[in-house]
């Protein structure tokens, strides 16, 4: 029996899934063993390969498999063939494929090269800026970065705004009212946390320090607590930390030594590995969605969501330090007790850098960026204010201001490449683990694990697999069948906002300060 | 003005070396870095390429641009617009891409992929074979490779025998009558010399090995001392050492830590590393030949022969462990002199296997197999057959018996992928190795560096540099303009033979006995 036009189409994502998968493999080698001198010409592998993906995502024949995938799928839902939940999910994958598809189809090539200059130029400039301390070096091509994407969002001419549009390929469905539902209670009442609560901890201001192999050690000894299986996973070092998927049994992630500050590579470890379980958790080479929209992670902040989970949730917490603070004394930390792992974990007072922040003024890093994003595409903000309207809204916000534009608005790469509407996933992020993390406490309730706290209880006994077993079967596995939004929703039987993030923060700072 | 046809030809070539880069660092990253339940689907990614690079090395638009590179080379040669210089450069690099082309045209598509399928099946039978030493499991596939071979060697239909069209792409013009004239001379001095000197080294038997640290150690000290530019090169850890280049300024190297085996690492470091300089010597991305055939090695006898180079004549010669003994004691090796580091680095006694071989012994290896695969391609030696033969012959030229397949036929993977015609490169990789010293040697004397031993005398004085730069100058950046023969004969003035190599073990021997 000849394939079913399904099973064309089937084949193809494959082989796009294949050809993608290379593209993350020079990726990653790219980050962790490649000489330095090795940049141009893997750039030029990376951008032939892109250039490949592009065109394998926008051509003829693409556009074709899938229009006899959907005559057959019609021809099939009509001849009553296929059942309810079938045609529901099908019928996904091929909205989902034909909006991506649509998409690429939409951009002038011309624009597409454009922006590719920009962003290396861009890139280039930003270094630059930032080794000079001088926004000044950056703003054109911040300009230019400007102009092109605005140009983007109206060649895809979508019944959103610019910033709207921008977004979608991170944070699908994602709209600024519904932005401003979810941020407006945090920007109100995360400035009144820091000042009822201005903690200070002993062990923030106190150097100390761990040696490399102490903090691999500790890393090497988290994953194994947490499930690793070495016959899927490696573990590399990488300027920035990062998890990526080369495979359906092939899980990388990296992490960093930061000399004098010794908690960085255990917490990127943290943090990466939850995002590692996201991708583990997503259907598997045998599922029938593997390399269909309906395998892939649903949005940014959701796989934001899960190593957040871990990070903050699981290795931030008190149960954790109980258990893990005297493997830190091995190694040499300057703990006498549980206490003092778990307040070096949550100095929580603001700062400048939004990579270093805490779970408390993260958010209002999230908030000014956002804010100053939608500002510059939509509300007129003038490129060269960005330095000014940055340092007054830091002021404002979280009480700080930075002494340069390399503290302040050059700090982070994203807009040095043009990746407008990324910041909010991060903050999202926060709002949906705690959310869901409400749901999971209630469940493991009905599971028999009792207590106020029964996510702690399971982090004592070592037990981090219960929570990794109701994430894989209550979030993992959906993919792409539901958005973000549905996904939560789903889960927690509400829709999602960040009363449960401001409780779970309000709780903490009260047992910090007891 | 638009691009000459050479022009268009030289991007596309561009393009072809870049998908072959890519194809190289998967490969790089599953030998280093990939867990090993990635290994199916990076399977699925490298033949996803090795297709892609088939596919553009004999499709339509390459032999087109081919086709107008050659008729505008003939108008400008009729013309006179090119010099004399030129005109053999290009004609040679037409002439080889031809070559391949006709090749890749000529070749059954089913064929391809039939042999494909049974290098898969060679090797997964070989490796259950080699597990339970049983030659009888491997010997179907091992059948069916050498009809395949046959097969695609008549589909070729080159005027030469099965076994030389097969080993065309490893050692390109080799005849059998040639490696005759090349081997028979070893075939016969090689016994002798192992039965006049049977050396007895205290350091062979004795038990003693290095941790990975000062393995490690060694291996650092000695990349530097030879040179090693960080920026272009990373070394890491593989099953099996090897050499690879990812990018015109990224070359890679691995070793490996065999316990039992102290000095392992540092030679595979050492012969590595040869490899590589070839490879760095090769002309740049800037060179007009830079992917173009005339910018790739040449043969892997040459290839071969600067590995041994750096193994053989540097780091085994008395000079290097006069420099280097100290450093192996104080990492912890039981040495007490020179000599001691000098005579554990020469055992030269014949043993079961090719790898752990030393250089007296090493070739009768390579003959016992040469003949073997030449019997069973041309001659009609039954596969069944081989186990006899091998330990039969293994006897007659090395006096000793394998107790098992395992030890014996089956210890090399290259038949399992079907890979025949590729094991004389490694002795011929000797003779030229040899060769080129005694130029070598010759050129330093005239330069001042006087002597017998100039070679030594470089060594001791901590300037392998200047071997380095003779192999620049004299041999690495020839690429393909000559084939190995031919480059042998111009830089050293006579036709490649067996006497300079038969000339330096005597000697060596002789000193080794004293």
């Amino acid at each position: 029996m000849s394939d079913s036009a399904w099973q064309k189409l089937g084949h193809y994502l494959r082989e796009t899934q294949l050809l993608g998968s290379i593209h993350s493999a020079l990726y990653w080698d790219q980050n962790t063993a490649m000489p330095p001198n090795g940049a141009a010409w893997r750039g030029d592998q990376l951008s032939f390969l892109a250039k490949s993906l592009h065109e394998r995502q926008s051509n003829q024949v693409f556009e074709e498999l899938l229009c006899e995938a959907q005559e057959e799928f019609k021809y099939d839902c009509c001849n009553e063939k296929i059942g309810q939940k079938e045609i529901v999910q099908k019928q996904r994958n091929l909205d989902l494929l034909y909006e991506q598809l649509n998409r690429q189809k939409k951009l002038d090539p011309a624009l597409i090269s454009e922006l590719a200059s920009a962003q290396t130029n861009g890139y280039a400039l930003w270094q630059q800026a930032k080794l000079s301390s001088d926004f000044q070096i950056f703003a054109p091509a911040l300009k230019k970065l400007i102009a092109l994407r605005r140009e983007q969002a109206r060649q895809l001419n979508e019944p959103r705004s610019c910033w709207e549009t921008l977004a979608q390929p991170f944070e699908p469905d994602l709209t600024i009212e519904r932005l401003n539902q979810l941020f407006n209670p945090l920007r109100k009442r995360l400035p009144e946390l820091i000042s009822e609560y201005s903690i200070l901890n002993e062990f923030k201001n106190q150097k100390w320090d761990l040696n490399e192999h102490a903090q691999n050690e500790l890393c090497s000894r988290l994953l194994d607590e947490w499930g690793r299986d070495s016959k899927i996973t490696s573990l590399a070092k990488s300027p920035h930390p990062f998890s990526i998927t080369l495979g359906p049994q092939d899980f990388r992630l990296t992490t960093r030594v930061v000399r004098g500050q010794p908690l960085s590579c255990f917490l990127a470890t943290a943090h990466e590995w939850g995002h590692s379980l996201y991708e583990q958790g997503l259907p598997s080479q045998s599922h029938q969605w593997f390399a269909w929209p309906l395998g892939q992670a649903t949005s940014m902040a959701l796989h934001e969501s899960q190593s957040l989970f871990w990070e903050n949730r699981v290795a931030r917490s008190k149960a954790f330090s109980d258990r893990f603070w005297r493997f830190f004394a091995e190694q040499g930390a300057p703990f006498t007790c549980s206490d003092d792992l778990w307040r070096a974990m949550n100095p929580l007072t603001p700062g400048l850098n939004r990579v270093e922040a805490d779970e408390l003024s993260y958010g209002l890093h999230i908030l000014v960026r956002t804010q100053l994003e939608i500002d510059f595409l939509e509300n007129e903000l003038d490129v060269n204010d960005i330095p000014n309207e940055w340092n007054k809204r830091y002021k404002e916000l979280l009480g700080v201001t930075p002494e340069n534009d390399s503290e302040g608005c050059l700090q982070d790469v994203h807009w040095s490449e043009g990746a407008f509407g990324y910041f909010p996933s991060y903050l999202i992020g926060h709002l949906i683990s705690a959310q869901l993390a409400e749901s999971m406490a209630h469940d493991l309730n009905k599971f028999g694990i009792e207590g106020e706290d029964p996510i702690g209880t399971c982090i004592a006994k070592c037990s981090e697999s219960e929570l990794l077993r109701w994430l894989r079967e209550e979030v993992h596995h959906f993919g792409r069948q539901l958005n973000a939004d549905q996904l939560v929703e789903k889960v927690t039987k509400r829709r999602l906002s960040s009363s449960a993030f401001l409780k779970y923060l309000e709780k903490k700072l009260e047992q910090l300060t007891n």
